[in-house]
């Protein structure tokens, strides 16, 4: 059994913490915020981030970044993606060598273009760094519903003895290489759910949705292979599978904002109403420049940011993507 | 403008007609049963099939076999999958060499494993044969929401035609010449589906499903690949794309019978209750006869057939699925 210090208390961090606590680890949550550690040490709820859910009794909370690094054989990395960088510097000095970080935030740091590990292997560089992704709503996991998820690492032994951290009879983990195809997958699928969510805002159906989900995974492989990522890897659960469960679910704010976009508040009003980050708009933003820079082309993202920031009308850019140019499904199996 | 025969008026072919007509073709509608097409002269509606959708005044509908074929550029073969070989021998003896036959059945041939389209030419050699798939409800379809499908032909000028005869502002064609894994991908969505339907009966949640779908297309693309099909094709939208709407929709009646299963009916008696023919619990049957045929480890569909046909509770097949060896998520991309 291992010694794991989950940093970040929001859902995610939390509904690993009961699920590496259960595989019979010995679990510390930490958190910059020790005002939440003592709600946590009173309550064992997080009522806001994950209602209903109970953080059984042998969990430890520390609020001390020293004691919580130099304890824990291996690191979770759980916060919001704009946290990480200021997060991993401020653990970088307790980290031993080849120390563990799972990170299991989702995003692009918008500055860099950088995805998480790397900014987190900038930061760290003496830590081993991996990465876990697939379709996992915290809120599941928490209440034990069957999930799936891989883990990315650059060394093969590295991947399967984390697996084997991780994995239970409610909470099967794949292992896979690709650590690059994993971030981006997990990080630009946020695009396309506000996409799905404007479609189901117009009051478009399940045909649309379905399109947009799949035309929408066609142009992050695209810029995915242009990077170095794996094709396959966007076709697995870090991919399609995340993006499904983003696109269909109202557990995902992305999406929720995206229906009010469609039903005509501006982008302002929508996040205003769902009343928390809204990664998608940022999202959007990164993807569109590593699209330029990559010189690959998504017409998807393309309209979003129009959509976002431009004020263009949500039901014209769908008909300019229905109307564009008549296209082979894939480039890569054309005729001879 | 074509003159094009849509054979069959269930709720695909209707769907068709109506999108082809409003593309300004000269649309007919044959059917063998000649009280279904006076019904649909009389009330321009199959409130069966299509309730609410009216079938405009200029599509003409024809129950002369002969007639309906020979005065056709274009024959749209849109039967139920048990129907496609008996309907072909009808039509033979009056296709003219080279004429395109589309055909929008999905199945597999119980008997012989033979894809529908591979039944199509083996009946009448002398057609040009092509597949539209993709996601595609005939209810949305018929009411104009934006829907998107994949033509595939043996080559690609006939690809071109046919996708300029289909596409509209409504209905964006894509073009392939993966013949095989279109007809694959939509005559094995349906057992993926029972699945689905049976981890939303068991009281699942969105990360279970997302898994079942993203390991589903994963099985069914090592099928298709070790057919002769392209793996992109199964990324696509005849892919995952049509396995995402079948799933996530209560139009399926796939799902709906898998709801039942998972809520403890056996499968006689959700078949009873659903009413219609439930296709994955056939194609349940031929995916696990291909797998063996093609020595492909396809554990979903394994598990799928136990449950439906050998009483095996459905509750323990997820949890089977969940705890079978820890895998690599691609082989194709692991460790060097």
């Amino acid at each position: 059994m291992a010694k794991i210090s989950i940093m970040g208390a929001g859902s995610w961090g939390l509904g690993l913490s009961i699920l590496l606590n259960n595989n019979g680890h010995e679990v510390t949550v930490w958190s910059v915020f020790e005002e939440e550690l003592d709600v946590l040490r009173k309550n064992h709820e997080n009522t806001k981030c994950l209602p209903g859910v109970k953080i059984p009794e042998n969990i430890k909370f520390n609020g001390n970044t020293k004691e919580a690094v130099e304890s824990a054989d291996i690191l979770v990395l759980a916060v919001a993606s704009p946290y990480t960088r200021s997060t991993a510097k401020l653990l970088a000095p307790y980290v031993k060598d080849e120390q563990y970080i799972v990170n299991v935030g989702k995003g692009i740091e918008e500055s860099s273009l950088m995805t998480l590990c790397d900014v987190i292997k900038e930061e760290i560089p003496q830590a081993t760094v991996a990465v876990l992704s697939g379709p996992s709503h915290a809120e599941e996991v928490g209440r034990g519903i069957p999930t799936t998820c891989v883990i990315g690492t650059a060394k093969k032994e590295d991947a399967i003895f984390l697996q084997n951290i991780f994995m239970s009879d409610v909470f099967r983990v794949y292992i896979s290489p690709d650590v690059l195809g994993i971030c981006l997958g997990g990080s630009l699928k946020n695009v396309i759910a506000l996409a799905a969510g404007i479609a189901d805002g117009l009051g478009y159906g399940d045909n649309t949705k379905a399109a947009l989900i799949t035309r929408g995974i066609a142009e992050i492989s695209r810029l995915g292979l242009a990077m170095g990522a794996k094709v396959e890897t966007f076709a697995g659960l870090s991919g399609i599978g995340d993006l499904i469960v983003t696109c269909e679910s109202m557990h995902s704010r992305n999406r929720r904002a995206g229906i009010l976009i469609g039903k005509g508040y501006t982008k302002d009003q929508a996040m205003e109403e769902v009343k928390m980050v809204v990664e998608g708009v940022y999202s959007a933003k990164a993807a569109l420049l590593l699209a330029k820079k990559y010189n690959v082309s998504m017409p998807i993202v393309e309209q979003i940011n129009k959509v976002l920031f431009e004020d263009m009308n949500a039901s014209l850019a769908v008909s300019e993507l229905m109307l564009r140019d008549k296209k082979i499904e894939a480039d890569s199996i054309s005729w001879e």
